[in-house]
């Protein structure tokens, strides 16, 4: 996708801080972090929600998730904890429109999730 | 699990208000709502979180996101737009130790996620 910001991160035309990255996935610090730990994981292929995810991308789906706890893990997490959250459409505060994953940690996090 | 409280509502030893059920996955409304929707979609299969998450959940995993993005179409948030948030481990307030997926929507939700 041409217009794309996370594809132009992918290809690596727009700079970023990566912190893994694989063949199917690309993990680096979110721009605005909301926590001390706040790591963005996104596939290299470009759909644009979790809402345009056929059945076909069950598997890059699960890899999303275990990229998520792998970077958590590698950031000391797992013992005290993180937030996984995905946005999808406009009540949930959706920027750009290429699937990722946020991943918070390094704080308490609160109850409602936003 | 003999005491995981999902375990028992996946047995129907515990009641719930169950909105979808195949093989692998169940979903059921939160008994705490947080948004006008709020389910719970988790593996039928017990696992704690995230972190104890091998390799071989992959599909389990993509299957939750694609459960709960159905959930979400069928409760008619795919316009409106959803959040989706797992919690790990105690700085994310992890209560049931099932992996669990909460699905939100019918609200505009706030930033940062909790």
């Amino acid at each position: 996708m041409d217009d794309c910001l996370f594809c132009k991160i992918v290809a690596k035309e727009i700079p970023a801080r990566v912190v893994r990255e694989d063949e199917t996935v690309l993990a680096f610090e979110d721009i605005r972090p909301q926590a001390p730990v706040h790591i963005l994981i996104i596939p290299k292929e470009h759909f644009a929600s979790l809402d345009d995810a056929g059945e076909d991308k069950e598997a890059i789906l699960g890899r999303l998730l275990l990229a998520a706890a792998a970077v958590a893990r590698e950031k000391g997490l797992a013992r005290t904890g993180y937030r996984v959250v995905i946005n999808t459409g406009p009540d949930s505060g959706q920027e750009v429109f290429h699937t990722h994953v946020h991943l918070l940690g390094g704080r308490k996090m609160r109850w409602p999730p936003g």
